[in-house]
């Protein structure tokens, strides 16, 4: 079973067994990770599209793929004589998943749905049910995974050792972490928790592993968090604890006890689960043990959100460190260009990550890095840097971030190769006019992230443009590069966007403009958010602090095209840059500058 | 029983008898308007507090009344003496009424709250009951509301004939509205709905009445609408309708026979109800009828929100007639102040409402005039208008409206008597910026409200101001002044504000500033939202076209604070100006223009 065709008609001979006329395959897994393990990656086994999100739906007489603007050209490829069609949501017409299922069911004699509840929220299964049965069908949960089932080959679960993280770079030891989320459970009227997302798992251990999962340093387990313990499953047990660390009433157990350890929750108890962290195959054998269910947001996910001041070193430190690295690169892109010679997205790719390696703290990417000559820049996730060669006039983004000890990176430049043509820095100064509007922007304390998401885009608006991405998200400290519980999106993709910002968190500005065949811009640094001052009426109010300093691209800046505000900003930025990169280049580098 | 303190007495003795502990009296009634008739007005009558807007929650100990910030000061002022204690909803530590009721129902022993279902909205019922219950406490629903039972001299229900609107200024017949609306309700697989909000009757039915309720041309009664029949349900039943009035497929009945008209719904059938646009009375009367309630955003909201080309001249000529009229009003204050006469809050409202008066197709004003010299602007809905001189070196606000027959205005303008001072210029310029920032601004179609209501603010934030209330409404074609399905604010503000904007909409662009003892400027221009241009792909994008054209006050404008993008939208919006009012102004005044 070597093609998608294959490993379709495998699966629909299941779906007949099982009764079903659909079978959801979504991207999440049982930890609703956006970089699942190697043996969780359902998805792009069965149907050979590799993109980060995207969720399948297979009929007996057709399947479906579900990709938003970042995924629809790199879909589009790779689903190529697999049998499955494209839904390119966003795109005027196209359908997102949900709305397809409610048509499916409307319009299906007899439809029934089915899925996994162990690999999605509860959130989202209950929107499901929603739609499925709100059309009429029938939704149905599956006794177990069927891609599962008809997978050979497949990969197993890691097991080495986890890594603790001192605490100097932790800021808090796990003790402290478990006193402050018992008291919040306390506050919510909740005796217990459940945690099935490992980069809250890995912060509230201290501990990472550098195998479990491409790019993230989390380690795969569930975790039960009540009055007396914390109680946590990993594969292997307490074998994968490394030597020496020592964390009282903490309890690792072997993975495969999970379920068994929640069936045999006995005595009445009030379990907190947070709808979006949480899947529906634990609130669903929660309800079964009688246990209280309370709906809310996950008091981890807020507090792994607000760094404290070791983070928040370790972030400066990483970022200032990924910040030279590439500002070395860039250099060296320019300088071995104009020798005459030929770059390729994939020698830049090798180039730019060994830079990395020779960071002091270095410990990984954290995400696939992006390097995305002419064209390719126009998929704002290229992922496959291939012998493209970088062409004079045209435009080169790299988006690349790595995770340090203490800390994680995650930046975008665009450059131009040669001579830039007038649009080219037309468009570069529109996205640059609107990383400014939100970098720049004094806001109050409690503006929710969908406002900074609408400020960022107005000056892409007033040009007819606009980019079909959020603007940010949380960054994760030495933890995952995506991360809640806010984002700075729209509401209509990214609920969340509702959430207030707080000060101590820290978001990605990454607007971008992207054209078929032409290419794209996309300018993102890390932003710390930081108290601004605080009002006579006792009102706080926030801003933005760069944690990235690598020189915008001076060619492609139309200078006319800024407002003095947007000037001050960018002369601000460049006498910073300096500042902050003087203890990470040499004083020739310096001067560069 | 003359004062708030008797009234409550004579309330908390209804509450034991009840066995109640809290009773709720919304400011809400059995229609959701904002402004009930006067029977109606149970929250003014039993607090004294006017405000359009506010919720009193009465117990046997205490009693509260919740208000937003426009209502902050009048409030207190209104409350003194009553026993009513005064929640500031925004301030800091202030809890809304939902918070105070989650925490009432927690900590009193035995927490029964009372609510009339007659007269909140679903979605609001909803709410309370998750608060109240959510906290451990019981939520009762009473037999009839408790005010009216000790409500002595209460006035009586109007019963004049209704006025029926010509098809030049309504666009389209009352037979094509209601086969559209039955479209929709089948595409939307419902066979009838209900309606109880005043505007959307009043839509529907293409009539006014000038008699039933303050400023808003509606009538009150309730509709009921299937596939065969409109029954609309008015005090008088069809003795109100108009002499020669042939509406084919309406049937008009007595208000009475509502609710048992719905009782004798036997047949099983699916009804479609608004969550926030119907009243919980009516959905628990249909659930008790086995009626299936497919609750969904009401087609009426949706299709009223969109004018039709009569309508967008309607509101064309009525704006320009209501900003002849203003314009004129303002030279007249300046003539007068100069003149060295005294110019009073009173004598302002007089002849503006007079001026208004002369206008050829005058109905009547669409809500109470705001005319606020010096401190009193800093109330965003100062409603009192009294003796109070404007004085040299103040300013003055003036917000204002009309009903025309075929359109409805609402206007702000801050002045200054003599000479302004650089801080009254500052902040003057800096709300100006943020009008523009939303006026000039393109966007696609699709956009939340939301998304304008933070750029709108933008230019505040910077400087570290806010404004305690929304940006915009929506607002009724010679229909009510507030109307949805959308707003220009916040969502946590208004829910409603995650609508997307659509071509034919109508909104209000109305920032401000507000500093208790110094004042408040508010700029407010109405605006009909036009398609700009559809791109390449498909995508369309709007602007907003103005339909208020009064010129800004030239010497509150510090013309270096704005940008060149601000400084050409107020170059055109004075051409404009020139231009729009040719047909109200004489050459005199056009020329002072």
């Amino acid at each position: 079973m070597n093609d998608p065709a294959e490993r379709l008609a495998a699966l629909r001979t299941l779906l007949r067994e099982e009764g079903l006329t659909h079978y959801l395959v979504p991207s999440s897994d049982e930890h609703l990770s956006e970089y699942p393990p190697a043996w969780r990656l359902r998805r792009p086994w069965l149907s050979g599209f590799t993109g980060s999100a995207g969720d399948v739906l297979v009929g007996i007489e057709d399947a479906w793929l579900f990709v938003d603007g970042r995924y629809h050209v790199q879909a589009a490829a790779e689903l190529a004589g697999s049998g499955i069609s494209l839904s390119r949501v966003g795109a005027p017409g196209q359908l997102t998943l949900f709305e397809h299922l409610h048509q499916v069911a409307k319009d299906t004699e007899g439809a029934v749905v089915g899925y996994e509840p162990w690999i999605v929220s509860s959130a989202f299964a209950l929107a499901l049910r929603e739609v499925v049965e709100g059309g009429g069908g029938d939704l149905r949960s599956v006794k177990s995974e069927l891609v599962d089932r008809i997978w050979q080959d497949r990969p197993v679960a890691v097991r080495t050792p986890l890594v603790p993280v001192a605490t100097e770079w932790a800021g808090r030891p796990t003790g402290e972490k478990l006193a402050e989320l018992r008291a919040s459970l306390q506050e919510l009227g909740a005796d217990a928790t459940v945690l099935v997302k490992l980069d809250q798992i890995a912060w509230l251990t201290n501990c990472r592993s550098a195998d479990d999962v491409a790019f993230n340093p989390v380690f795969e387990g569930y975790a039960w968090v009540d009055a007396e313990q914390l109680v946590v499953f990993v594969h292997g047990g307490s074998e994968r604890l490394p030597e020496g660390l020592d964390l009282p009433g903490v309890r690792f157990e072997d993975y495969e006890g999970f379920r068994s350890f929640l069936q045999a929750r006995s005595e009445g108890g009030s379990v907190l689960l947070d709808p979006t962290g949480i899947t529906r195959g634990v609130e669903a054998l929660l309800e079964q043990r009688d246990q209280q269910i309370l709906l809310a947001p996950s008091p981890v996910e807020a507090a792994k959100a607000r760094k404290n001041e070791q983070e928040r070193d370790g972030m400066r430190r990483a970022n200032r460190q990924a910040s030279a690295a590439k500002t070395r690169s860039l250099w060296w892109v320019k300088d071995t260009c104009a020798k005459g010679e030929t770059v390729t997205e994939r020698r830049f790719l090798e180039h730019i990550e060994s830079t990395y390696r020779q960071m002091k703290d270095y410990w990984g990417l954290s995400f696939r890095t992006i390097s995305a000559a002419g064209a390719h820049s126009a998929l704002p996730h290229y992922g496959n840097a291939d012998d493209t060669p970088l062409k004079s006039g045209e435009l080169f983004l790299i988006d690349s971030g790595t995770q340090n000890a203490g800390g994680t990176t995650d930046d975008t430049r665009t450059i131009v190769i040669g001579q830039p043509s007038a649009e080219q820095r037309r468009i570069y100064t529109l996205v640059l006019k609107c990383h400014i509007a939100s970098a720049a922007q004094v806001f109050p304390a409690g503006t929710p992230g969908s406002a900074l998401d609408a400020l960022t885009r107005a000056p892409l608006w007033a040009a007819g443009l606009d980019y079909d991405h959020g603007t940010g998200h949380g960054v994760g400290c030495f933890l995952n590069v995506h991360e809640g519980p806010f984002a700075l999106s729209d509401q209509k993709r990214k609920p969340f966007a509702a959430t207030p910002l707080e000060e101590g968190m820290i978001t990605s500005i990454e607007p971008g403009y992207y054209r078929e065949g032409w290419g794209g811009i996309r300018i993102e640094n890390l932003y710390l958010i930081v108290e601004d001052h605080v009002d006579e009426s006792g009102r706080q109010w926030l801003r933005f602090d760069s944690l990235t300093f690598i020189p915008l691209e001076d060619e492609l800046i139309d200078v006319d095209l800024l407002d003095a505000q947007e000037r001050a900003w960018l002369e601000a930025y460049r006498s910073r840059t300096k500042q902050e990169l003087t203890s990470e280049l040499t004083q020739e580098e310096l001067a560069r500058l």
